[in-house]
Parts: C-alpha cells; structure tokens; sequence
C-alpha cells in the first residue's frame, strides 16, 4: 500500500489477511470498519484474543479445548462413560451437542490422518484415545464420527484397528452413511446413494 | 452455545460475530482456527488492534486517518497544493493512490449525506473543507470523488454550494461517469449509459 496509509492501519489489515478465508480487500474492510467504529470494539476483540490464548488449554483426558482440567463434559457426572464419540475437531463436539441427544464423552483428535500434508496417526490424538479405553475404563463403544471423506474414513479404520489391540470388548460404530435431510434423490452423488442404499433400513408400522 | 464451549472461546466468537460480513459461523470458524494455530498469531492480531487504537487519529488538516498530525500527504512539499479530491472514506484515498497518477491533495468526508439514517452535512467534515479553501489556501480545484450513488451525488451537491459561498474561484469538479473497462454496452445499466452518453469525447487521431 502506498505512503498515504498509516503503519498500524497496514498492520492490522495484514494480521486480518492470515486468518482463512479472509483476502486483503476484506481485511481492509474490517480495518476502516474498526477505524469508523468506537475504540471499545477493536480493544473489546483484542481483550478477546489474548483471553483466549491465556485461558485456554487441551482437556488431558478428551483433548478437547477447555478452561478448566478435566473439561465439563469429562466432570459431568450426568454423563454416560461408557460412550466415547471420536471427531476431528471441537467445532464437531458444538455440532454434535447441539442434537442435544447424545449424552456420552468426546475425544478430539485435532485433525485428520492425511499422507499428501505429512499429517500421519502421530500428529493426532489417537493413543491418548488408546489409553483412555485401555486404562480400566468402562468403555463400552467408540462412535467414530470423523469427516465422511478420504481423510476421515483412513482415520476411522486406523482408530479400529488401534483400540482393537487395546480391547476386544469396546465396539467401534461409524456414523451412518445417506440422504441428508431435505437432500434431493437427483442431485445425489454416487457414494452417498451408495451409502444410503446399503444402510437401508426396515420401515416399521 | 453449550456447555461444552470454553468462556474465552464464546467471547471470541462473539466479537467476531460483532464485525461487518461475518456470521456466527465464519466467527467459529475464525477462534477454532486460532485455537489450532500457535497463540503468536493471536497475540499479534490482539496487538495490532490495540495499536490501531493506539496510534491513529484523524489528520486536522484532511481529516485522513494518520499516525503523525498533519498526515504525510499534507506535508509532502512535492504534491499539487492547488488541488483537493474530496472523498467518503480513508478506502477511498487508497484507490486513487494506487493509480499512481493524482498529485493533489485529499479531504476525507467520512460519510456522505444520508437522511435516512441521520447523516446531514454536519455529520460530515463538510466545514473542515470550507476552512481550508477559506483560509488563504491556494486552491484552484476541487475535485468531488464521493460515490456514484444518491447519497454521493447529494453530497456533492451540497459541496459545491457550500465552496461557491467560501470562493468563486475555485473550480469544483466531479469525477467522469462511463463505462467501466470491461464494460458491456449490452449490461450496462440506463443511467450509466446516460452518463456515457453524455460525457463523449471527441477520438483523436
């Protein structure tokens, strides 16, 4: 940028420009937007981030973001420990949680197993999970709810296979292949009717 | 959100939420991404924001956004003292400059005049333009680049009467209306054509 833009006002518009999806016309924009606005908001979000760098950690039991070791879900006396829900993501335990239905424990991975990015079964939570259910715990199942995508499903069978040596007693589940609601039979692509074909189920009365 | 979610990780996700563009899935998106990446990107967003706050204020010669009063535009020696866009925002100062072409100086409005939403001509820094044509300044034109829109030209209606009561001298001019490059004749909109119609040029050869 030229001359007649102030150092910080760059600054700030480059910070913006490495967060995903955020080019530099639109970081810009968020910039003059901050510069329009009262000082409160810009030091209300910047209050915001250094809050989070400071007060977050990973739960040392389920790895999932959290203030407090053990998070609230492990804590929670209310639920089902038996249940282990895997994801990739804490986005994905939000997302999960918001069925309001499920009433086991989470495990996150932080990521996916993924070759072409170097990302291997190492960089993921995956013997932490294998402790958790080897060491006298009284898992029961495993649902497996990775991404449906190469990705994913690599690291679901590699999850199988892994806590399969651990305990032949814990069931591991997927979550089920289909039609997403409101999903139109035409648009549909091969795999997912695929899935939806073989996971038909009995109509009942 | 639910339980699940981390104090720190909802506020953020708030004040994001709170900027122009960004829903409350873009804004989780955002926090979950800096939650994976190191806690430096965060900080440095935090500290850039802080500093826009810091060490920005409004030129009280162009009332452009600078670090240092007057800006580096108004004490550059080598620009044309004689000439004055006046435009809506900081932004807006940036397009011009990229053309690499105007020498002249700017007064930023911050604004245009919008009765639907309050906005008169005191909102604006209308006066703060009329004192400096006023006050022995050598201005010989001004050129009036606020947007091509109602609001726009409503503005530069008002500017033009406001200056003639300050100086007969001064020329006040607009920018042209046309064409854009890669403008299609077929989906160009009537009043755009009407503009290009009536601001044809003679071809030279």
């Amino acid at each position: 940028m030229s001359s007649a833009v102030p150092q910080s006002v760059t600054r700030l518009v480059d910070e913006f420009s490495r967060l995903p999806g955020i080019g530099p016309k639109t970081a810009a924009r968020l910039t003059y937007y901050l510069l329009r606005t009262s000082s409160e908001q810009s030091l209300a979000l910047a209050a915001a981030l250094t809050e989070l760098v400071e007060n977050t950690r990973t739960c040392s039991v389920c790895c999932n973001i959290t203030e407090s070791d053990p998070c609230s879900v492990c804590t929670d006396d209310r639920r089902n420990r038996r249940v282990i829900c895997v994801v990739e993501e804490p986005l994905d335990v939000i997302a999960i949680e918001r069925t309001a239905t499920y009433q086991g424990l989470y495990h996150v991975l932080h990521g996916a197993i993924n070759p072409m990015e170097g990302i291997g079964p190492t960089e993921l939570k995956i013997e932490e999970l294998a402790q958790r259910v080897g060491a006298g715990h009284p898992t029961e199942e495993i649902i497996v709810a990775t991404n449906v995508s190469l990705e994913g499903d690599a690291t679901a069978s590699y999850i199988r296979q892994r806590i399969k040596t651990v305990s032949d007693k814990v069931r591991v589940t997927r979550l089920a292949r289909g039609l997403p609601v409101g999903g139109d039979l035409e648009y549909a692509d091969t795999i997912t009717l695929l899935g939806a074909l073989e996971g038909r189920r009995e109509m009942l009365d």
